[in-house]
């Protein structure tokens, strides 16, 4: 039995007041109905853009594991008493049924999140945010990983959510320009923990809440990209959607949570220009804000029903070029191909727009055995949506050279790799890097800008002292799916970052988030990544 | 002394760890040099528009107070190493000196805004806050005063300022179009009481959030407020700079408080369609995150110097038409005319774009003792700005009903007056109300176009079943400061919302805030000012 309307009964859950489903399972709903053989107009194309993805270019790993291309056939859509892209979005994260294999694909997100989270606790950003949380105070709900306190749910998850995103290696979605586990993840783990949700609950929410965010942030596009970051806006949607799902909320309160969602939704790129801490608040405040929207909806708060679509909502104040579409385009309950799938690791440890040409300079260092003394000069060629993000970045800090393209790229050349200890105050002084990020240069490329943001392509020239001249082209930097990432190498790149904190429980912890059956419980997965070694992190 | 770095040592107050004054007293200041006996080239003309404000037309009271038109030389001017917008507003905030008659001014928002936060405090919107609130936990920094609860300083605010906008009674700008007690007294007051400071303080900063929080929303002007919620995103600015004053930062990290909070500024208009909750949300999330912004700040947590006027700040994202100069136009760490006496005080419990047709219709139910049998028709002619909230409102809730223009004037004209309640299940179902609303039409007039935001004027005709049409025009509802409205005006409005609720403490709290020496402090206005009879507010 479930309810849907205000007046239902408590479901056993202290939020749930007036507005929660009675019973857990989310999979029974025969009102759903309407089956669809025809299904998706675009199967299998979750990536946007103008054309189908490149052939992808192996760099770390040659074996898929992710299934980019394939085609699927959806099996039913949708159907809502009121129609409207947001109140379907609002059924579906009711009663979406997530297949096991996503499940075991949103395995490897959560690992990857919990990496960065606890290597990046001890950095300066999520630092001071922590501190004012400890000021604040709360009930002891939820944990937050650097410290191993416990604070309200909210609180928790702007902790974890800024902690998240600050050594800029948590994983990246192209199509919506978007990092969904930051904001999505944070938020479902803190609601887990103070609901006591199971673990599959817990895939499931995050499962769900990427795929709502990246519908979100692709139909904000590349225009919202423009002046705001994605992560943070599109982000509310997702982390509310995930703690809408673990709170049980029916539809109706879940499309409340989304409407306050919406009306809280910020974050502007402005900070970029003085390398600010910004970027970690904006994921931390989606979080909590989406969380919040959650605990509001589910006590009765009513918000906007057509947050997204409507005349003065999301898409029309934040967006010149919607795509409405992308909002329920091929979304069905009982979906095989989800969002999730589709989403990016990141390998190196700098803005992602910089990752091809990285890639680029190591496939060809490893090629040629090259070594810095032989460069004469570096030229690369980018898509021109990267430089709202790269233009004019020097590494001046340790922060601002993730974003500086030319010392990433020498770094790469120099150490043969982009770790998180190679941005410190050290590596952006060293003399001889520096001197070889002065030889590189970058340029747009309008026939690179076409395939954007369907595929991220850089193309590296390097000139050598002999005259000789070298190139590769990326299209698929390390870490998308089309460039093969296993789960070893995903587990190996969460071990570099959480042995020196984590000691023995970083093996345990991997195991147990990607293996363990039943699923760890988001408070067993918070014993586990609770850092009590001092982190030797990078600062 | 004072410090300017983010090195400087604490100030004792326990949220300044490295970036705050050390000297309380901020009329010190000698570096703020540049004397200009030109100064502001609009002097005294705060209301902006294209033309002057037209002839008063008193209603209640005819005595003025304010000096709507009053000319005064600027004496000197804000200069900054970084002479931007955001740097001047920067140092406006940490250096002004209010004048000691814009501190009594001051008192009479304070007073206006306790009147709608207590009597609004037991209504579902800011109840169910509450409740969520209440959930969350927090140390017991700031009181919440519909429960008289303590509870963390930005949860405090929320709650309050949530509580404050409910009855739509509190204070409304009309250059702005924006309602700044709702935000910033809720944030002053929290924070206030949070770190002790004196009733002074706490004044000063009330006049100098609402002078940022005007200037920014006319900076971002109408063509923002086509889809966002002024009160709120520009709330979010009027928060942090009284929270950053009272926390006594410098005036780098008030850069760094207003940096975070344009980051997180949000609230769209898109709620209405549902007539939801998110118009008391949007307050309370301003005064949440100004504070959040200012706690951040005071911890050396850095964001974008120049996030108003920087090519990927709010004016650049969030406004077809932003006015910069007005952020700094006049603006003067020593200046005699402040926004805040500018600011219109609400005597009817309705959205303030039916004001002037409600006191027209008031004017001529007085002037010809009209009963409502005699009226044929009512035909209302408003500025076409007030559309965006007035366009298909019906009263099918006590709070729609606020924003029905045909029942706001029925109501006025069958019972001379439109106190809070004329607003409940019952009204909105009166058969001899709604029948008179039947008969109110509304449209546009191009010619009081031209005088909005400056002015906001409505002509009501009414025809009666003899043939006789009856004609007024009001340009300045009751409440503006051309209107006239005196100090008793404002503490019989005070004790009309408050006494049930407070019993004797109404006529003490009265006398407290508008003339006791020294202004109480923020703990002692708590104090009296904590619902503990059970509200008789309509619901």
């Amino acid at each position: 039995m479930r309810s849907t309307g205000a007046t239902s009964s408590g479901c056993g859950r202290s939020w749930c007041s007036t507005s929660c489903r009675t019973s857990g399972s989310p999979t029974s709903g025969t009102s759903i109905a309407r089956n669809s053989s025809s299904g998706c107009s675009r199967p299998g194309s979750h990536v946007r853009g103008t054309r189908r993805p490149l052939p992808a270019r192996p760099i770390l790993a040659p074996n898929r594991t992710f299934r980019g291309g394939s085609r699927r056939i959806m099996t039913s859509r949708i159907t809502t008493t009121a129609a409207t892209p947001t109140a379907d979005l609002a059924r579906f994260i009711v009663e979406a049924r997530v297949p096991v294999d996503v499940r075991g694909t949103t395995r490897r997100y959560l690992l990857d999140w919990l990496g960065s989270t606890v290597a990046g606790g001890e950095l300066r950003p999520p630092t001071i945010i922590r501190e004012v949380i400890n000021s604040l105070g709360g009930h002891p709900q939820a944990t937050v990983l650097a410290d191993g306190s416990r604070t309200s749910a909210p609180l928790a998850a702007l902790a974890n959510a800024a902690a998240s995103h600050v050594l800029e290696m948590d994983d990246l979605d192209r199509a919506s320009i978007s990092h969904p586990a930051a904001p999505v993840v944070a938020a479902a783990l803190a609601v887990a923990e103070r609901d006591g949700a199971t673990g599959e609950e817990l895939l499931d929410a995050i499962a769900i809440g990427y795929e709502v965010m990246i519908r979100v942030g692709e139909a904000l596009g590349p225009s919202h990209y423009e002046h705001w970051h994605t992560t943070g806006t599109a982000g509310t949607f997702g982390a509310a959607a995930a703690a809408a799902r673990i709170g049980r909320l029916d539809a109706q309160a879940t499309l409340s949570a989304l409407g306050s969602a919406g009306t809280m939704t910020a974050g502007l790129w402005e900070f970029l220009a003085d390398g600010a801490m910004s970027k970690q608040l904006h994921p931390g405040k989606a979080a909590h804000d989406g969380v919040l929207a959650a605990l509001l909806a589910a006590r009765g708060f009513t918000a906007a029903s057509r947050i997204l679509e409507g005349a003065k909502g999301l898409l029309a104040a934040m967006s010149d070029a919607p795509d409405l579409d992308a909002l329920t385009e091929g979304l069905s309950i009982s979906m095989e191909r989800w969002r999730i799938e589709n989403v990016s690791f990141k390998v190196h440890a700098s803005c992602r727009h910089t990752h091809p040409a990285v890639d680029a300079a190591l496939q060809l260092r490893e090629q040629h055995e090259l070594h810095p003394a032989q460069i004469e000069r570096v030229e690369v060629r980018v898509y021109s949506q990267a430089l709202g993000l790269l233009d004019g970045m020097e590494p001046t800090t340790p922060y601002a050279a993730k974003f500086s393209l030319p010392f990433c790229v020498a770094s790469a050349l120099r150490f043969g790799d982009l770790a998180p200890h190679r941005f410190s105050d050290q590596t952006i002084a060293d003399a001889d890097t520096l001197a070889l990020t002065e030889r590189v240069t970058f340029t747009t490329d309008p026939a690179l800008d076409l395939l954007y943001p369907a595929a991220w392509p850089s193309i590296v020239s390097i000139l050598l002292r002999t005259g000789e001249r070298l190139e590769a082209r990326i299209d698929h930097p390390a870490g998308d799916p089309e460039s093969g990432i296993t789960e070893a190498d995903i587990a190996a790149k969460f071990r570099t970052l959480t042995d020196a904190i984590l000691g023995e429980r970083s093996a345990a912890l991997a195991h147990a988030v990607l293996e363990a059956e039943p699923t760890p419980s988001a408070a067993a997965i918070a014993r586990l990544a609770t850092a009590t070694v001092p982190s030797n992190a990078p600062a």
